[in-house]
């Protein structure tokens, strides 16, 4: 009984997942999911393909001796990055793929949700390694309804006219007043030096970069409150933060400077008042919730400004295990950062949900780390070079995605993630 | 009567052009049209967007004082490059524009036919400076019927597979012969030095560049009574002429490098035979079709191959002017390049259709032109600086936009278009 | 005895010049010679050695059976660009040859001119075809003399504090007033329309590209008696000539718009007074003398502002032809382009030397124009693309280089060359 | 007297570090000395201003008040990185510097060095933030005798002919035969689980980046005994491993097929043998001796191929701390990669000298890292991110620039630097 119950728990865990993913497309056109804005954004069609191939190539193709593939061009096509999978269609140029139509990949979608329900009623769904590639076929899922929403805004963004994906309250731009900060400050939260166990639980779904668990020598340190608020990157920039050279890494400068930095990604001016464009549109600016869509390399200056540092992953890590992943997470719709509730505990709040919280480690391997065999293996220690790690999640992150050993990663001077920052400092 | 009836003629022309752009367009799905595959090329929604802008802005909105814009951001999105009209969208960015939708653009179009069609029928269609804008929205319109087909060609063949525009006899690949040529070698056709009359008959429609008509002094030459073929080419090819550098312009050979040229764009090598990609699909290479899709760079490489050079733009109008603008156009439906009728005159053939035929003359002011003032006189004049003049027109170009005098022009690493070339020779 | 003498004059002629080209770097340190600031120019050290290079390939070596080279690495080394040739060094490259040193080079130059020397002092000093190649060689030598001081005023340019190459009364820069102007203004000096015979003299020497001489069929224009003056450049400036699109070519608008244009190259603004970087430093704008390093598009530009046109390079043949090429050339030793006499003739002044002249001509092939065999047919033609002619000579060009018929080609964004222009009209 | 002896001792300790630099660079050109082969590396005149620069600018001005500038421009010319101290020139803009002359920076160096020493025997050798300034100057121009070394073989290796800097008995490469391993295998030398203490002896010189000394916990690991051979690098090519993407980094793979990498840098093969171009020219591949020139991407790809990892930098020190730094050091003047003594000992051979060796840790703070203020705190911490840290030195690394905390850092595609690898594995 408790094993039927359970296969029954994974189909429809499996299928809600799958739903999900159609769901939060709802409202775009077959032209908004076809268009590549960068090469680091992926269509939303290609999104909802790749989800699909994921299953029908690790679990259809190597389980079910019948299974016939939906079409066999897709395997070249929506392959993201398994060298060990074979040749596949160049990740810049997936914006040139009008074909399939959009049509045609929801049905493949039906395909293969459908003929991975009906596995999950065989023998199969008593196949452990067939049941942990479902379960992380789900977690991968869930990963690209983070990337799906997070590339759409940066296709929205790169239209003259900013259009809003999602219905919302959209305020008429020109009466508009700066909404004032009535939040709380910041405080500090003091952790002892302690000697702690790093990654994740092994008896729960985790991805292999996540493991193994293994001991930390943490000195003693101090970690705000709060992420920092647009409030106080307003500061920031009052101050010049953008165009002190000192206050940077030195590739952090370059970059700046490159790029014409002056103000977090999807921010503008509109006469004097500050607005950040998101998936509800051109919203003004609110002082109480975090900053969003900012690079490593600026949340490093900042951090140098306010003089403090960017916590190290394990801090993150020993603050957050005390809180459940609660927050504001995909699931509330909301899509927007937004201020934390006002509280006087010192403990650490909003660590989930909201925006990623850069972290000062980079993405390195864990002691006694192993890269699994196969293409599973690509999934991601060869990511490990120049990257940082980023803990929490973020508005447009399922919640059931996250964990407290969960580490995301992206390069220093990449701002279309939904990444904010948090304080931390030595003791 | 004869008044009426003319300005009968006007508006059913009109209308009769503005529907076939819709019909071109036939079995494209909004996804086809909204993808741009190059800085160069524009996507099929922006082509049928910015023709009926260029009716709104230069007669809708300038004749008619009530007109009411269908929408005033238009003015800003569908502006191709006219820097008095103000500012407009990025070139490069014309792919980004997942909005409006196509049905929207497709209301625009029925919106600006509409009540230019209304206008037609009022006093206004006995303006005569209003007609000539008619008239030249019109040739307008034919140009960008071209540059849509030449640029959905573009899209589908960024696609790894290919996909056909339209539906034709497509071979199985595996099983096919490379064709066999049938045609008859070309001759050359003599011409004695003369003063010639260079440039369009004013009392016609023409453009600003090919007027004003003047005297030219023309010594003796020889021109080739047919395009170069593909059989030639792959004879060129065969002799190794993408890799001797003596034969190439110096900025050719570097581009032919850095490019890694060695085939006519569109060619591809399967199993031993050769096949060019086209709006029907994936064809074998007719030997004896004229050669297509070649930059000025090979055009050249091939005459000094050949022993002999392009013909000068003059040679070409002069050799025209006694035939009809009869061929393989775009009312045709061929849409590729064909092998003419076998004949054994020593006249030119094929001088129009099928293939624009480079010529060395560099796309400069005729001596006396005028930019006329305005915005109209950025139609052409600013585009004289590096680019060559074609003749003759392609299986792709409506044939009313063609006559003797007609000067299309490209820059000479450009491969895209439907150009081909014809020998010429001093005698 | 004449022929005797002829002998002599054709040595000391080569003599001549060869010394002449070490005496123009004097002053330089080995360290100048061997920088290359940017891959259109080369370094003094490699003109140097090129221009011995091309005696020893084209003479030398094929003339003198027993010749040894000097070095048989400096045929892939100071190849310029003779694909005929064999492999070479890529010129971007250039800037990397600390080898051979200063004074290897030096001696290189002694040996061939020595082995030349000698060679006309025997039996080859009547071999027509040798005479004409040592002919070819000391033109080609100085119009190295030219680009020499061309390019190590570039690379003098680019030391952040612009030493000067050549000693002169540098002001003081920060007492120093604005240079008044005292010229007179220029005027129009009409021509009817004619058939005129454009091209070389085939008596004298010249090179293939001013070939054949042939007729042309020139309508009445009017051309200005004095070059665009620095006077007049500025009030093109204070018009705004650099921020209005609608004066611009469309490929001239972009690159003023990418590099920022806002004066000509070299010019600086100190303390709100313009100033000329030149060979011989940093010296205030003269309002009188042409306007200099300009780009063929920055004089399109001025011509639109200006309502005129830039010359045809017919029509500046057929003004300069009745002019003998005296002017402000390099052996005045001023290297900077000077105020004309003042003049109250309708004919035109300093149509040679001080500045290039842009035309608004294509360099082409004139109709006949046959490339020699071998790698000396690569002297001109292969460059017959996307350049435009400028005529005249410069401040930098050696007078005996110059004739009516003397065609220079440079690319239209291009502005390191003594560069200058003319108005003209139609009438 | 004690003191008096120390200040003895580090004034001839001063003098024979600024003489050495001098003395590494006999043999070099002035042309040899001016240019710059990339923009990572640095002109030798460069190098030699800017260790001067650096005790002017940090000593000579800040504590003697009477001081004179040998030229106010140096401060512009020759500051590095220091945003603090001002405006400087541009590092790709290093190679343009044909001014100040070799002779006039050799004076310089003497004047700095004639100053130092002086204010060495006054009252200021007394002062220990004065005399820790010099230390950090003497260790600063260390660095740069390594880095000049570095660099002039860049600079040699863009030359077609690759000209050797010292004398060496060269080969003639038409007669050599491959040379034939003798070396000993290497092995692994084991390593229990322990807290260590990692970072550098605070009572002895170090970087800010060595700094604090702090407790680590260290799993089980093996490292091996001896470098990465050449000859092993042969079998990892032999066996494929360019070509393997499934070995690579994804950032490494995509600049392997992107940069054509085949062979370490600076090999080349000629008739089938492969060599190693050098300070001493081209010389045969010594399968005995360490890899050389090999990127972090490389190393990384290699050592996955060989079933293993690359060490952590702690694992490295570790091993090192039982270890005098003793090795094939610049002072050697081999100044090339050597075969390492034959030993059948279980412990780790050649950890200092011949090639520094690549470990998997990204050079970040260490806990409790602190930037020191002012420009010196822009000496390490700025650089912390995309960097890797590389460990014991190299056969052009001065002997007393190492230790076991020495932190060396460079991207993981820069291969310019003699860098190498080392095997570990967990246990």
């Amino acid at each position: 009984m408790a094993e039927a119950s359970q296969q029954t728990d994974i189909r429809r865990e499996f299928q809600r997942i799958r739903s999900c993913t159609e769901q939060i497309t709802e409202g775009l056109s077959a032209e908004d999911m076809v268009v590549q804005s960068m090469p680091d954004a992926s269509p939303t069609k290609w999104h909802l393909a790749h989800t699909s191939w994921f299953f029908e190539e690790f679990l259809l193709s190597r389980f079910i001796p019948q299974y016939q593939a939906f079409d066999s061009q897709f395997r070249f096509l929506f392959n993201s990055y398994y060298e060990a999978v074979g040749q596949r269609h160049q990740r810049p140029l997936r914006g040139m793929l009008t074909r399939p139509a959009l049509d045609t990949v929801l049905a493949y979608r039906n395909h293969v949700t459908g003929h991975l329900t009906q596995a999950l009623e065989t023998g199969l769904a008593e196949d452990p390694q067939f049941l942990a590639l479902v379960e992380l076929g789900c977690h991968h899922e869930m990963q690209h309804q983070e990337l799906l929403l997070t590339d759409i805004l940066s296709v929205l963004s790169v239209h003259p006219f900013h259009p809003a994906m999602k219905v919302s309250a959209q305020k008429n731009l020109a009466g508009v007043n700066q909404i004032v900060s009535t939040g709380s400050a910041s405080r500090w939260q003091h952790f002892e030096a302690q000697t702690i166990h790093v990654g994740a639980d092994p008896d729960h779904f985790h991805y292999d970069c996540e493991s193994p668990r293994h001991p930390h020598l943490l000195p003693a340190f101090a970690l705000a409150t709060h992420p920092v608020t647009n409030g106080q990157w307003l500061e920031f920039m009052a101050d010049g933060g953008y165009d002190k050279a000192t206050l940077w890494l030195s590739d952090g400068w370059a970059m700046c400077q490159q790029q014409q930095w002056h103000a977090p990604l999807y921010w503008q001016c509109i006469d004097g008042l500050w607005f950040q464009f998101g998936l509800d549109g051109i919203q003004p600016v609110d002082p109480d919730a975090p900053v969003c869509h900012i690079s490593y390399f600026e949340a490093d200056a900042y951090a140098s400004w306010a003089g403090a540092r960017l916590a190290r992953e394990q801090e993150w890590e020993r603050a957050a295990q005390s809180h459940p992943p609660r927050g504001n997470f995909l699931e509330r719709y909301q899509w927007r950062p937004r201020a934390g509730p006002t509280s006087s505990a010192d403990t650490a709040q909003q660590m989930y949900g909201d925006v990623w919280e850069w972290t000062q480690s980079p993405y390195t391997a864990y002691p006694g780390f192993k890269i699994a065999e196969g293409a599973i293996g690509e999934y991601n220690g060869k990511f490990m070079c120049g990257q940082f790690v980023l803990r929490g999640g973020s508005c447009v992150t399922p919640v059931k995605q996250i964990r407290p050993s969960y580490r995301n990663f992206f390069y220093p001077h990449q701002r279309w993630q939904f990444s904010g920052m948090r304080l931390a400092k030595d003791v």
